[in-house]
């Protein structure tokens, strides 16, 4: 989505040298920070360090973690070392160990020489399949949107959302957020609550400053609002990500989306 | 209640000197500084950059503004502008509008010369009159306490809290949280959730820090996580403060309380 104007990508190739950079998103809202990743190493760091956080920015890192790593040494061993290493920078994220499976399973049975080839056209196929899945997401969600509006007396929808689930967490669109991305742009008149996210401010820090530089309306809350707004009729929706939804329907995301 | 074992009150008598003395709360819970009030300038400032803050501790606080006012001039003229100008320094405090008319009650009709002597007997009443009721809140929140725990199966009695409504709101024990220091005091098993309060954060900076001083077990949590504490039964009750309850039993509290 849009940073001053300009279309960007939350992981970007710098195709020249066979790297990528990302926004170091511990520095946002205060500081807009482009950091490359050229090593396994500052790949394992910057999911570590959540740099990069969002389970599919987190899995598609990862993916190129696994092309340094291969760029690096190719053999069986260092294959497995690699994916050994990044697996285990964030436990919990499961998109992590989904993009790395994906990518040892394109990789081991080929010869080491190679590998990395294949281990950068896999990498860029990951991110291209995020950006259409995302993109897909907004689409369904923008039907949904223009129901509700036709439903409700008035000519702005009010959206009320948590965390970040936006194109910071994701390659491009974001999940959650992307229909709200597709609707702004289709002209839509939308309005967005973004609830602050303690501990961590995710919504604060994150959906408010990606919401800002795309130009999409919205208002910045305490999380003990929500409540209150939901009483007084003054949200439309509620659209918020999920880490997991358990085949019960059953959905596992960031505390406060319960109350939510 | 007591600060490192020893009894205090949230604005303390100065006997020699006929002053006061409070805690600065916007110093907490980073630091204990008590800040001596002499003057009407200094006991409306304390009001008016939250050095105090609750209800009943701004009324008590008020009511020795009055007394610092007749002291310095003690003319009708100066009551009613001590009045005003104690009034102006939180213009949504109901207790402040309620300890200033008890004073100006009676004040306004005795001669000027006595107005200071009264000033002082009447505010130390107001401060004595909120701990005897505070004192009675948690003795009948006890006895329901008892109730719950009898119910209950397990020895801990969970109490979910928000924002501030202990004895730094008032002159001592506290609203909401009298029964919890009565509790405790009586030997009964209580454990705090105390959810941190946002924008102002008055549960992680007050009401944590005068439950530790105090020796109370409980546990700091963000407002997003009571949604979760309470749908996993790990909540008993819920004890809050209001700042006003309407007849049909609307209640007025602090943001976030309804979420609760």
């Amino acid at each position: 989505m849009k940073i001053k104007g300009n279309a960007h990508r939350a992981i970007e190739v710098l195709k020249e040298k066979r790297s990528v950079r990302i926004i170091d998103q511990t520095l946002l809202p205060h500081q807009l920070k482009w950091r490359p990743l050229k090593t396994l190493e500052e790949a394992a760091i910057a999911i570590k360090d959540m740099q990069v956080r969002g389970a599919p920015l987190i899995g598609a890192t990862a993916a190129y973690g696994m092309f340094f790593g291969m760029r690096e040494e190719a053999s069986d061993k260092h294959l497995e070392a690699t994916y050994q290493m990044l697996l285990e920078t964030r436990p919990t994220a499961v998109n992590l160990r989904w993009a790395l499976d994906r990518m040892r399973a394109v990789l081991a049975p080929i010869k080491p020489a190679e590998r990395a080839d294949a281990a950068w056209r896999e990498a860029g196929k990951i991110c291209e399949d995020d950006v259409a899945t995302n993109y897909a997401i907004g689409h369904h969600g923008v039907k949904l949107f223009k129901d509700v509006l036709k439903a409700k007396k008035g000519k702005t929808l009010n959206i009320l959302t948590h965390c970040n689930a936006g194109w910071l967490a994701t390659v491009d669109w974001g999940t959650a957020i992307s229909p709200i991305y597709q609707a702004h742009d289709l002209g839509l008149q939308v309005h967005v609550w973004v609830s602050e996210t303690r501990p961590r401010n995710q919504g604060a820090a994150l959906t408010a400053w990606e919401l800002k530089q795309h130009g999409v309306p919205h208002t910045l809350v305490v999380d003990n609002e929500a409540g209150h707004l939901l009483q007084r009729g003054l949200v439309d929706l509620v659209i918020v990500g999920a880490d997991r939804v358990a085949a019960n329907g059953d959905v596992a995301n960031k505390i406060g989306t319960y109350l939510k």
